[in-house]
């Protein structure tokens, strides 16, 4: 049968990060490709009880239909923490929960996006949200970005110019795929841009409870005066990505909509995980768990920044991010990632290559580097080995 | 601010069941207005004891994140379990888990709709799918629909006249609203009208385990000879749906796409979920379930229906499903049953009238009943109440 798709599949390919992550399953091979975090950091013994707590005290609500919204102590805890920590004013109808904060772009794409709009995004910029906002026909204008976000004047620039701009898309704490994080300066004149030309942003923000140094900053929602920014987080980083439970936070009216296209998309989120994280947060200090994952991350940046430093040939350079998964690193012009890419699977170690995280395709010198997942040995081993593929190009 | 949605949001509105389920939440109202299971009849026991082997034995692999695609050994089962008992000939590549069925159907609006294009279904249809398909700018032509299923000719009179037709969508086992179940004569015809117009048809079953009596029927897909129908399903209806887990199943070349746009929209399904339902089914006989599940609902079937039958008003006719949760009231034509739930709201009996079940808008003199949900002193008292209140109408 001649299957007629809709014109957006021929838009879309697979996640190149999904296509290496099969490759990588291989027991052998070192990868600092995917964004998993450290497993052996998941507060099991917790999640036993539980996950036993709430099956013996609640289960004929737990394994029910719930609310689209979600659970409300949940939404609560969520709202008072980003008030806590990020400078935001939500109360917990502020608040829908999402199957991992990826649902949470989908939605995002499908409450604001129509064919021929535009999306704003950094240069590079995460992977999955290019797909996600792909599928409702966008196009990207990428905005030029330093080592302190995305640079204000060319921000400006594009937006007095520009038409059909719907959504900035920014991650302003330690970056996928480059690790770095945004000045103060930077997050004020951004939403200063956004509430000029009245145009939504999107702060996404998986990391920001992963910083290993230097004072946290306060989030981009907190200039916000007019309800022009929507905040996305989750529990997978600090928690564990099994439970897909993420959320969007903002304006009451937006936030409405955004319950509405999730009702047509999948009803609720799973109640047992949403049920399970509440009761997690109610019995123990997460602050305690995340500080062990920041410590152990903590290391393995360290040791990957100076693995690199000690190892890799001059003429490459990389980021040194304060927190979060991943380091980034360019190569000179004329090196395409891809390409060493394949001789280091030969050898047994994986990355990214940076070209798809710019949504227009450009910079093939860059890759990206996780240092989350593997202990301390293999990340050095890898990136010795990677070092001696990069002097054959370099 | 003056917030710019897309187009798509301007047909978008809250599903009058879920509206009404929140009205419903009082626990003296008596509310046949869900698609809820009896929360007694969840495997609570048997979950416990899942749960807390899965985290004893693969915590690292359930919290995790997996592939898009799914658990294999929970998508091995699933394509077992549809070849034994439809007909089918699948193979765990062919299955795609998704959030509950739910989601299932908003990925083949994705994969298959175009703004403008046409869906056909059932008239009357199922609410959220409806929502579903509608979020990609579909028209929906309602094809006339009969106690044995859609009619024939007028199905293909439509498929020789409508342009644009991409989906079929049918619920061809208990339907949602009605419970009327189609014929095999009418599943046969329907395939070959799809296979001569390469139209896609979407086989949405979640209630099929559920039949009470007679014999099952062969599915819609058993009689497609080019990859043109795609079966959905769900663990919502035969274990929990707090779960979230359901599938789509069809052609691999299709499950594909539908993996590309599962990908961006939510990467992947709820691990633990995943890996606890699979256990589950290696542990226990999930016949023996549904068999208990089955009893207490025909029960429940036999006591609507006789109930109906005895106190409801001459004019009032209704459907006698063979299986699934609901039954389907059609009152005089001058009769509008939002005025029927308006005074039967104020007596604390609910349920969900029937207008909304058609996409193009008509038949305002039905409604659906639920009759899973509640114990059956609880159906009796509140079809009594109902029957008052319908002969203030009729």
């Amino acid at each position: 049968m001649d299957f007629k798709y809709a014109k957006r599949m021929a838009h879309l390919k697979a996640s190149e990060i999904r296509e290496i992550l099969k490759v990588t399953e291989r027991p052998e091979v070192i990868s600092f490709a995917g964004g998993l975090p450290a497993p052996e950091l998941f507060p099991v013994e917790e999640i036993k009880v539980v996950s036993r707590i709430v099956l013996e005290e609640d289960s004929a609500r737990a394994l029910q239909y719930t609310t689209t919204e979600g659970y409300t102590p949940l939404r609560k805890w969520i709202a008072n923490r980003m008030n806590a920590r990020l400078g935001t004013a939500f109360a917990s109808e502020n608040v829908l929960l999402t199957h991992g904060s990826q649902q949470a772009l989908d939605l995002s794409g499908k409450v604001f996006l129509d064919e021929g709009d535009v999306v704003l995004c950094e240069s590079p910029t995460y992977l999955a949200a290019i797909s996600a906002f792909r599928a409702y026909g966008c196009n990207f204008i990428e905005v030029p970005t330093d080592n302190d976000g995305m640079i204000p004047g060319e921000l400006e620039r594009i937006l007095e110019s520009a038409k059909r701009v719907k959504l900035i898309y920014v991650i302003p704490e330690f970056q996928n795929p480059t690790g770095r994080t945004w000045s103060l300066e930077r997050r004020e004149r951004l939403v200063k841009a956004a509430m000029k030309h009245q145009v939504m942003v999107v702060e996404d923000n998986p990391y920001g409870e992963l910083r290993f140094e230097g004072a946290a900053l306060p989030s981009v929602k907190s200039f916000d005066q007019i309800g022009c920014v929507l905040c996305l987080g989750t529990f997978s980083k600090t928690f564990c990505p099994g439970y897909r439970i993420g959320w969007v936070a903002g304006d009451k009216n937006v936030i409405e909509k955004y319950v509405l296209v999730k009702q047509g998309a999948d009803l609720q989120c799973n109640t047992v995980a949403q049920m399970e994280i509440a009761k997690y947060l109610e019995l123990y200090e997460i602050d305690d768990h995340i500080n062990k994952i920041r410590e152990v991350y903590r290391r393995r940046r360290d040791l990957t920044v100076q693995t690199m430093e000690e190892e890799f040939p001059a003429g490459v350079t990389f980021t040194r991010p304060q927190g979060g998964l991943f380091a980034w690193v360019e190569l000179p012009a004329n090196v395409n990632a891809r390409d060493v890419l394949e001789k280091s699977l030969e050898k047994n170690v994986a990355f990214v290559p940076g070209g798809s995280f710019f949504p227009n395709g450009s910079k093939e010198n860059t890759f990206r580097i996780n240092f989350s997942n593997m202990p301390e040995d293999r990340i050095v081993k890898g990136l010795k080995c990677l070092a001696d593929v990069l002097r054959e190009f370099v």
